[in-house]
C-alpha cells in the first residue's frame, strides 16, 4: 500500500494504528539519515551529511514516548558509527548484509514482535525489512521501487529529516499531539 | 500570528511596529544560521556549512542600524564558535538548554526590554524563546509547529540566507530603505 | 534524438533495442557520478560528493546482468581514482583528454563493438564519445547542447543518480523487470 | 534594467550588443563562483564548493574568443585563491573593498574601456563594479537589489553554473553558435 502523505489526516488509520504499536525504530544510513551521498577525497571517503534534526527526532522518540532507535547499515563502520555514538542509539548494525535477519535478530533480543518495530529504507536491499516490520516508511525520495512496499511516505527526502518526520509521525500517533518542546 | 512574505508589502503593520524597536537579534545556529546539517568523519562531526550572505547580514545591522547579533545554542563548540569568532557577533551562548533563560539574561545585562529583541529559530526548542521576544522569525523550511510562534517567516531556507532575509527586513523597517552598498 | 522520460515506457523501442545490446557503460566523472562541484580549501580540491546509488547501480549491473562499468574523465587522479577503487569499476581512465579515442580502444582491447557500449555524459566534451556509442545518456541537469547527442536523458540530476537511472533502465531493457533485492 | 532569460532569444538587442564588446570577464567570487556558502569545523571556515563547469567556462572563452578571465574579492585568500590557480585565471584581487575600483585599475593596466569588460557580481557591495562594466550579470539567485543593476541574469544559480551561463551567451554573441566540443 502507498501513502503520500504531508498531513497527518491524510495517513490510513490503519497506518495510524500500526504506528500506535511502535516500540522501536531502525533505520538504515545512506539515504535516510543522509542524502544518500559520500564526500571523497583522493584518499576515499572522508563525510557525510547528517541532519541535527532527525537527531532531535532520536531523542525526542525517547524521552515522549521511550521509543528507542536503531542503525541498520551494509557500511563497516565510517562516519555512520560516529553519528551512532553521537546520538546514543540503542542498536547499531554495521556490515549488515540481509538486513531483515538483524531485524529478526534485535526483535527476539529485544522481546519485541515484527509488528512492534518501524523500519525506515530507501533502496531495494532494505526491501525484506520494509516488509517484515510492523510500520514500514521510507523518505520522499526513496528508490520507485520501495514505494510500493511502505505504510507511510516522510515529506522530506533522506538526510533532510525524514526520520524526523517518522518520529513526529508516531509521536502524533502515540500521544495525539506534538509536544512542544 | 502567521505570516509568509516574500515582499516587504505583505508583512503586517504590527510585525513591522516590532521591527522597528529591534536593538539586538539573536538566533539559532543549526538550521537557522545553517541548513540543520553535519558532515561526519568516521572521527565524529567536522564540518558546518554557513551562509556568507547571512555575514553581510550581521555586518549591514551593525553598520547602517546599529543593531546587534548574538547566537544561542545547546551545541558545545564546535563551528558555531568558529563562525561567531568570524562574524564578530556581540553574543554567544553554547551549551544553552533553556534558550529563553538565556534571552531574559542577556536582556537585564544590556538593560533591553524584550520587545527590543528579535528572535530566529526554527525547531520546538526555540519557541519559549520566540514566545518571549519582541520579534519572532523562523526560516522558510522552520519545523511545522514553529510557525504558529513567529511574527516573520524568511523566504529563505535556513543556512541559506534566513538571517539575511531578516537582517533586510529590519533594515527597511528602520531606515525606510535597503542601503547600497 | 531527444527523449526525456521518467517512465520506462515513454522511452522509444529504438532506445529500448540500443539498451539490450549493451554490454559495457562508460561513464564521465564530474557532473556524472558527481554533482559537477568540487569542494576547495586553501591548498587546492579536496573534496567531491558522490551518490552511493550509483554505487549500487554499478554492483547490480555486475550482479544481474553481467554488465561491466568503467570511468573516463580529463582530470587526472583524485576523488574519481578513490571511488574508482571503491566501486571497483572495470575500467579508469584519468587524463582522457579525446574520451572517444578511449572509447574506441576499450571496445578493441575488449573484444566489444561501439554498439555493445553505453556513455553517460554532461558536458560539450563528452559530445564525440556520446556520438560513438550504441547508447548515449546524459543526467537531466546536463549542458543543453549536449541533449540533442543523446538517447535517453536520466530523471535524476549528476551525482544524484543518474547513473542508477541509466543502470536500471538497462536491468528493465535486458530482464524485463526490476531484480529484487 | 531586468532582463530574465533562459533561452538566448530573450536577451535584448542591446544585450548582444554589449555581449559582443567584452574582452575580459571580472567575477566576484562567493555567491557567483560558490554557493554563498562556507563550511566551517571549529578550526574555522575550511572549505568551499566551486561548479567545475565554471572552469569550463573560463576554458572556453579562452579558447574559443580570447576572453581573459579575473576574480575580484573582499576575502583575503582561502579556497578562492586555491580555485584561481587551479583555473588559470588572468586576473586574481583579493581583499578588494572597493571592486569597481580595482575594475578601473585593471582597465586602466590591460588598456580596456569597461565597456569592453563583464562584471558578475551577486550581493549589494557588487552594485558599483556592475554599475560601471559595459555587460552586467549576476547569478539567478543573487540578492533582490542586485537584479535592478545587470543587463543578463544567469538562468544558474552561483555556484551552480552561473558563470558558465555567462561564458556560454559571450561565446553565442561573438561566434554566432556553440562550439563542439
Amino acid at each position: 500500500m502507498i501513502v503520500t502523505n504531508t498531513l497527518p489526516g491524510t495517513v490510513s488509520a490503519d497506518t495510524v494504528e500500526r504506528a500506535r504499536r511502535i516500540r522501536l525504530v531502525l533505520t538504515d544510513c545512506d539515504g535516510c539519515l543522509t542524502d544518500g551521498a559520500a564526500y571523497y577525497s583522493n584518499r576515499g571517503e572522508e563525510l557525510k551529511r547528517f541532519s541535527l534534526r532527525d537527531g532531535m527526532g532520536v531523542e525526542r522518540l525517547r524521552i515522549h514516548a521511550r521509543i528507542e532507535t536503531g542503525i541498520i547499515t551494509r557500511e563497516e563502520g565510517g562516519p555512520a558509527n560516529a553519528r551512532a555514538e553521537k546520538l546514543g542509539v540503542a542498536e547499531l548494525h554495521l556490515g549488515a548484509v540481509d538486513k531483515s535477519e538483524v531485524v529478526r535478530a534485535v526483535a527476539v533480543r529485544r522481546g519485541l514482535s515484527v509488528e512492534e518495530i518501524a523500519f525506515l529504507g530507501d533502496d531495494v536491499n532494505d526491501i525484506p525489512a520494509l516488509d517484515l516490520c510492523g510500520l514500514a516508511a521510507c523518505p520522499a525520495d526513496a528508490f520507485l521501487a520501495v514505494l510500493q512496499h511502505v505504510h507511510f511516505v516522510c515529506p522530506s527526502a533522506g538526510g533532510c529529516g525524514a526520520f524526523r518526520d517518522l518520529a513526529e509521525f508516531l509521536l502524533r500517533a502515540q500521544l495525539g499531539t506534538t509536544p512542544v518542546p
